[in-house]
């Protein structure tokens, strides 16, 4: 058996722990309920105990809801930072672990996925990609010269400007800080808000379809333009209706080809924008390349 | 006399060249039209085989108004690609200065100024920093990780998305890309055609400069947003009229300040956007930055 790694993928409705080494390789999958920060991080930490008790780890990796501080000097290191989410600001992710005793990485969730991508996915032999996710909020992580992009703390890529479109004039956005940011007008919910279905209940034909692909061909053209990647990852709840790929891939399109800047997009437009190919594990695979590392040379 | 180095700053009006080591050690400052590429080029190549019978240099950096390929492995490296400014499509660049016989680095106009600020000036000492030129045109450049920012080629940050203020709709913008990007927007040549004269010629509390803070502020957010930098510094002629400095600042606080995540902005807001600590030598140093990286270990 290869070295075993501690994942966990920290959510707003479940607190996902698993262990393994890679994809094909994880194991003892737990889904933990998020509650309050105590009770449901008391079970996380819980679980790992149990688990060391039969395998031995190297180290947990943690990507989580945020936004957090994932900067080791900082007072705040391994907590939420401020999150409407009832009683998790300030919530102490990391010290909440510090019982298990192993060395902890962590980080946001899209930055362990696009970890992961980059490790054994859509993002292998790439140097610069961005990861998004578009769901119940959108976010995005970026691995820039190979490396993940953290800055000051890390991005929050869902909350850029993209106006509004056409047609979409009166409507407000279910952003609590922008009425005109990409998650305002692009998530889950905002589609819910605005046709008063979800976006798991509109035909392919619906309307809501080509007014959400022209706002994330936006957001997305504003990323290529500001990090060049060459790659463009897209996950979350909302790309499962896979039909938007190609919708999202000729409005972008439309939107950089009028600036024609030869090399901008190092592949066809259909290389550019993919869904992750780890699927849905790219988050708990996430933890686990955080996980690995956090401990040199793995 | 510590190791010597050349420098070109490459733009749309003029070729400066020089050779130099670090601020306070540049010299042979020479300014070359910009006319045809051959007739420029070929002056530019003379310079530096004249300097070379009188000094040693160990190689040039070449900052260059863009777009450009600055990927050494492809065909079409050290060439300005596409640009509106007749007969510069395809020019190549580093090709012309092959006559030299010295090692050559090849990068925009703006990596080249973040870089030397980032060896030297406001820059110093900090890991992630953007230089924004509000000029002529719109561009910027971006050090992530203590590396220049490439991905596939170079960023364009002058043409993300920035929309259209209040009492702005009729104006259709500069850029001949795009209506709304920043550049269309928020150029000295937007602002001479909106308000029928130039910024030099525009008193500080003309309603113009309000405005162009707002157009400025929405577009460092939307960079804030994605790249997290510790510092974002602001060049180029518009800036030189300091009195928006301020403006840019309350209203990138405002752009920001709803959405409260702690510790986006490492600095407060009067450190966090700032004039080039080089001044107008961002470029030429930017030229030595790039070519002491080039050899290595200077």
């Amino acid at each position: 058996m290869d070295a075993q790694f501690g994942a966990v993928e920290g959510g707003g409705t479940k607190f996902v722990c698993a262990i393994g080494s890679k994809p094909g390789d994880i194991r003892n999958h737990v889904r933990i309920a998020t509650t309050t920060p105590d009770e449901t991080l008391g079970k996380v930490a819980q679980y790992f105990q149990n688990i060391r008790l039969q395998t031995e780890i190297k180290s947990i990796g943690i990507g989580c809801f945020g936004p957090i501080d994932p900067n080791k000097g900082s007072s705040g290191y391994g907590r939420i930072t401020t999150t409407p989410k009832p009683g998790w600001g300030g919530a102490d992710i990391v010290g909440s672990l510090s019982t298990v005793g192993l060395p902890i990485a962590f980080d946001t969730d899209v930055n362990a996925a696009v970890l992961a991508e980059h490790r054994w996915g859509a993002g292998k032999d790439l140097t610069d990609l961005i990861y998004v996710t578009i769901g119940t909020g959108i976010g995005g992580g970026a691995v820039v010269n190979s490396e993940l992009l953290h800055g000051t703390s890390h991005p929050e890529m869902g909350h850029i400007f993209v106006g509004r479109e056409a047609g979409d004039e009166s409507f407000n956005g279910v952003c609590p800080y922008h009425s005109d940011c990409l998650e305002s007008r692009a998530s889950g919910p905002s589609i819910q808000s605005r046709w008063g279905k979800p976006p798991e209940d509109l035909p392919d034909d619906h309307p809501a379809w080509s007014m959400e692909s022209r706002y994330i061909a936006r957001g997305l053209a504003n990323l290529t333009l500001t990090l060049s990647p060459q790659r463009i990852i897209l996950g979350g709840g909302v790309t499962i209706r896979s039909h938007i790929f190609p919708m999202i891939r000729n409005q972008l399109t439309k939107e950089l080809s009028g600036f024609k800047q030869d090399g901008l997009l190092a592949n066809n437009i259909d290389e550019y924008v993919v869904p992750p190919s780890l699927g849905t594990a790219s988050g708990i695979l996430g933890g686990i390349a955080l996980a690995r590392n956090e401990v040199a040379n793995d």
